[in-house]
């Protein structure tokens, strides 16, 4: 008796200063694991200034932002257009007037991208589209705010493009490319579109 | 020896009580991070109707499927045309029958996205695909089937475009955007395309 | 006492093991989510051959790398045209000759996928990255074989659009849409350019 009892004491303590081990050796490494996992978080790049591909976006961001993640949607490039509420050509340069003046003057003026014949592809669309009751990308851009949806306005093809802060519709956020990656880095699903 | 034992005795209880909250709450994290991974699941929003970017679509597809990924395509917009079968006017109302009678009426008619030249184009790009013995889209999609890639057609665009469910192919889910998300959220890879 | 004693040896034990064998069970399935959780890693599919887009693409990867993630850019079909170095007809189908014509020799030469007039656009936009100090798309090239990101070459669109390796910028990998996918499924961000 006296010997199993010695035994139990003995023998114990080390296995279980092991476990202890084991188990600090698994807490670390899950906690990196958590640290590596996706958010609930959803990110895209909006690239098109094209209707239907705007569309989409809207579409695809507020259906996730509705299912709880937290969405981001990165604007660049044409995608610029999508989020402009006017056009002022002071204080820009030759090219970046031209440019302005081909390009949409706000979300209402975007084409689509097949079939636009200069306007009436678009026109066409939003009939379609109220025909159905579906929301139009105006009323999806309005909800996408509500529930949170982050717009980012990037920096830098608003530099190269010469789009001033106050072309743009209120509430954006600005940045770079590094905004969009250290979301979409954290994201279950990131979309170029 | 008998305080020894003692010590033993009273120590360890509370130290194994300790160990076994840290399991249970181990235990708890593993199971939330495992819930949160991606599981072998691949998910795309096929937007485009232009036969190289299907084409592409049903590549990654096809490929992902043979990787072992579950793999699912959610057909919207243009992308429609690509599992079309054929064309029904009759029930539309003026736009969507403008709009059908400018969409192919299946994939064998989509038009590449440059070069297209009224059809030679992608004429041009079947012939040199076969040239080179690459599977044709129809192969590519019917491969997927057998794969158990999952096609679902976008329903909000159906209604839109005024599409009904004969115009298409057989054996498509039909759902929202929330059944893409509910896929996408859980891929390691997801793209629009 | 020595009731004590026999219980305390008696219980733990089997509490002891009890909780290593949950530990050996949290530690495998701990291994198991940490070969499913995304690596830090970024891929992408470069299938435009547009200046617009391929910038973007090269803009995404260059900041992926500098913020500390391995990169993968897979160009395929129009995609191949932004790796080329020069044209070369002899060896050529017929298709992949006009094929050839009609593409862009090399990065230098991509067009714009809105506004071209013929290379008018292409020129403005480039005129405009230098108007404001940003990089040029050479430049971007330039800074991500730098900073280690892969530059994957689509064997399948090469084959079928002819085009050698010898037309094709240095220090490319080859590979199928297996070889993208196997990034891909690592991946934390995923794109479709």
């Amino acid at each position: 008796m006296d010997a199993q009892v010695e035994a139990g004491i003995t023998t114990d303590p080390s296995r279980m200063r092991a476990l202890e081990e084991k188990l600090r050796d698994l807490e670390k490494r899950l906690a990196q694991v958590e640290g590596q996992v996706a958010e609930d978080r959803v990110s895209m790049v909006v690239f098109s200034g094209d209707l239907d591909r705007v569309l989409a976006a809207f579409v695809i961001a507020t259906g996730a932002a509705a299912m709880g993640q937290q969405v981001s949607m990165f604007f660049t490039f044409w995608g610029l257009s999508a989020i402009k509420k006017d056009t002022h050509i002071s204080g820009k340069s030759l090219f970046q007037k031209m440019m302005a003046l081909m390009s949409p003057g706000s979300s209402e003026s975007l084409p689509v991208s097949k079939m636009n014949y200069f306007g009436v592809g678009a026109k066409m669309l939003r009939s379609m589209m109220k025909d159905r009751n579906v929301s139009s990308l105006e009323e999806l851009m309005a909800l996408a705010r509500e529930l949170g949806v982050k717009m980012i306005a990037c920096e830098m093809s608003r530099d190269v493009m010469g789009i001033q802060e106050s072309e743009l519709i209120p509430g954006l956020e600005f940045g770079g490319v590094a905004s969009f990656l250290a979301d979409s880095l954290k994201s279950r699903t990131s979309l170029f579109i």
